[in-house]
């Protein structure tokens, strides 16, 4: 299992056809293939050797993805970089990963200096942007120019692809280590369960760095279909592109479905190309995708889910289990079915398996699987066991065999002896008609230990009090699960790079000069 | 990449779905699971250790699919026996690859004498028939019931699933080494390239212990869906099956949807449940793929193509390519493009790769690919260069990357300097419309080394002469690679055991004392 076969096999199936569209770039697959060849030769003579990590740290482009296979395809590993790291985070991973060779686009190169300061690793940076090249920079169209194409390095199967920072919001980050295996694995069950057809073409909205997108990307080269990049998520350019370019497929996590929604562009908008829109990285409240459903008519919705450290995609969610009525009803609030490469299991602290029903750690097993976490034997001693990644999400498995996931175990809340799973929480407190969004996190209680604590948005214009949400819960979920307190916002919830809710950020203030249990 | 991890999927995400049905029997897939298990225990009890083979000489059953994967849950290598095989070459086979123990079946337990007559090698054989359990033989029931289920091995990746003996007709047959990535890869493109949707519902009409039905198996389990199976091909029993048990999906190779079309229960069954015909083994004439698709009205047609070493598929026509009219036209005569999880090239005798339109011969890498030959590194090294495996086919891609086979180079016909490939011969002699079927194969001749000689089966009542084949060829082809001498026979062509013609049998009264170049 070779990435780089993929393209070559890509160019051969569908040689007239486009593999990239970007701004008023357009290159068919034999064109991207040459020029994957050509930047692998110039990262050769630009000093990198077999199994050498190359970072970027760039927008969505084009050149994007020819950093990804053409580093591959030079027989190096790649190391996209996280957009919202601050540079000493930057510097901390090139450190940590000894990157010699960076790659930046025009709205980062400012950030370089800042970053060298903090790291004297890096040797190289090539600028892959469109304005001039700064000063001690490489320009990407010209090494490219400048070099041949070189044959394929052949790396593959158990061979490092890519170290992908993850969980730098609560510590350092760690390198998850993903082989050419993981990556391919677990695109090829995207294509099947995203229903990926040959030919199919692909929105990149979602940031380029992250797993999600990049299993996305592999799975659109796998149906030989066309990538439409647009550089950043905004609701109206991802409108725009829709109406434009009419991909098949777009990711997206549930808050730009709700921007996009939410746009007044958006009735104005053509989407009927859309065939697909799969969502995750974060859940999805049921009044959501209702809307979605409903606004994005004809398309289906199909959720992926995962981590970094599973290439990142487990179960999937398809489109004819996104329902309200039926024997799938109900299945709306799962995360889906174990992808056909892998197998889940749900294990109590002792690592005994559980059956159906019962809340456990949900861990996964199979080829999608990181070879461990970079330089951090401890971490991936602790993370792998038996072959089995420990996800750190608690969740069950119903009868049907869908994954139901409850929460991190750290944003488990603990309360008075009981287990409460805040997404249970947030979404009873969310099917209140005036709440635009909710974070359910625990507070530090003497009598309890925890107690809940709902962190609200209301919609604009609306009334409900503290009192109208805690009466709401009742109707709705046990007592000991329902709100204690409820906290009016109005500013939006930090979020992570993968758009979850820093939970860790909204607690800190309760938290300050105390220590949480951690599960 | 673990085969056994398929069906432990299946059984979480279909739990209540039918695994198997098989005369009056039927199993959901955790009852499958845990006859597996069981069997592996019994399996283990009766001596199988890590990495020893276990052979099965029998039709298809539901038993045969729980040997699969029972044997490799023990942490076994399976080894299907070909069905057409004498007790010699069974013998042979079982020596080669060092087989303590056998199970058979009511068809095949009467061979066991003449094959222990020739071996002294197996030391337990198991009776999984449904008559009374012969002297000397251990009862497939009754072992399962003594044994409890064991632990999954746990063997997958690189580790050897399965010896599959190939290429018997042509001397001492090769025992194929597939490692699990490699059946688990080509079934993972199969599932996508077939359109096997989530629950498809297979038909067992092929034999199981050949690779093509074997690869249709992995798919169908990776779709969590249902193995129908029927003992072994006959056209009546297979329509039967399709109006009884309304498979989606099933395998046929030419020669069997001609004998299904030409029954006279044809026009009596309902086949309206099958979504997708499989073909593959053999090459099939448009003549009969047009009236095939006419017939099976609402079902697709796709083919595939590939050879035991390659887990066995390495290129699918998918169904939207079987067209007459459109941009697509012309590819129904191809064997379609690569799949996604392999690459191809036409290479020279040099190994130089060819562009697109010239033929040589057809190269094929990937995770699909065999691990060797047992006991024969010689072909092996033959066989496999810098990870591509040598089909021995003759072959080229068009410029849409399209894989016509033209011949096995050793059917190549080599006359007075000029190639003739007789694929390309039978498909002019097949439009003739008297013409039933074709082989053409070349006899030696004084003057031109060979020359081209069509066998021809007429339909019945047809009178073409000689000359009026020959004639008719004339206005397809080059005159040099007309047949220079036809001959008609009422008689069906020898099959081999995948039913393909067997021209070495055909040539052989031609070639008697003489030596035939080798390609």
């Amino acid at each position: 299992m070779q990435l780089t076969s993929i393209i070559k096999r890509a160019a051969q199936v569908n040689p007239r056809g486009l593999a990239t569209v970007y701004k008023d770039r357009k290159q068919t697959w034999p064109q991207l293939v040459e020029r994957v060849g050509r930047l692998a030769g110039a990262l050769q003579k630009a000093g990198m050797k077999t199994g050498d990590r190359v970072a970027m740290l760039g927008m969505n482009s084009d050149r994007f993805i020819e950093y990804l296979f053409g580093v591959m395809w030079g027989g190096g590993v790649v190391m996209p970089m996280n957009l919202r790291w601050a540079p000493p985070e930057s510097a901390y991973a090139i450190d940590n990963a000894g990157v010699k060779i960076l790659i930046v686009d025009d709205a980062f190169e400012a950030m370089v200096p800042a970053i060298r300061e903090r790291t004297g690793n890096i040797k190289t940076v090539i600028f892959a942007g469109d304005r001039e090249t700064p000063m001690d920079m490489m320009n990407y169209e010209e090494i490219l120019e400048a070099a041949d194409p070189v044959p394929d390095a052949g790396r593959g199967n158990e061979d490092l692809a890519g170290i992908f920072y993850t969980g730098g919001t609560t510590g350092f980050p760690k390198g998850a280590m993903l082989p050419h295996r993981g990556i391919y694995s677990s695109s090829l069950s995207c294509v099947w369960g995203f229903d990926l057809t040959d030919r199919a073409s692909y929105l990149h909205a979602a940031p380029m760095f992250h797993m999600a997108d990049i299993a996305m990307m592999i799975s659109t080269c796998l149906a030989a279909g066309t990538h439409i990049i647009i550089p950043m998520f905004n609701p109206e350019a991802t409108l725009e592109a829709i109406e434009a370019h009419r991909p098949t497929h777009v990711l997206l996590v549930p808050v730009m479905i709700r921007m996009m929604l939410e746009s007044p562009e958006f009735d104005k908008t053509d989407v009927s190309s859309l065939k697909r829109i799969i969502y995750g990285a974060s859940s999805i409240t049921e009044s959501l995708l209702v809307k979605a459903m409903e606004k994005f008519a004809g398309c289906g919705f199909a959720q992926g889910f995962g981590q970094t450290e599973l290439s990142p995609v487990c179960t999937i969610l398809d489109a004819k289990h996104h329902v309200l009525e039926g024997p799938y009803a109900g299945k709306l609030r799962s995360a889906g079915q174990a992808t056909n490469t892998c197998e889940i299991k749900i294990v109590d602290p002792a690592g005994n398996e559980l059956p159906a029903g019962k809340v456990g750690e949900i861990l996964v097993k199979g080829p999608i699987t990181m070879l461990g976490y970079w330089n951090n034997p401890d971490q991936t001693a602790a993370t792998i066991t038996d072959g089995w990644v420990h996800m750190g999400d608690g969740g069950y498995l119903d009868d049907d065999g869908f994954l139901f996931v409850v929460d991190r175990l750290k944003d488990m809340i603990v309360s008075g002896g009981e287990n409460v799973y805040s997404a249970e929480v947030e979404n009873a407190v969310t099917q209140h008609p005036d709440v635009a969004a909710c974070a359910v996190i625990g507070i530090p209680s003497k009598k309890w230990g925890e107690s809940v604590h709902a962190i609200v948005i209301l919609n604009k214009g609306a009334k409900a009090t503290e009192d109208d949400i805690k009466k709401f819960c009742h109707t709705l979920i046990a007592g000991y699960k329902c709100p204690w307190t409820v906290e009016f916002r109005t500013e939006p919830f930090p979020l992570s790079a993968a758009n979850k809710v820093l939970k860790t950020e909204l607690r800190k203030p309760f938290w300050e000069g105390r220590t949480r249990r951690v599960n």
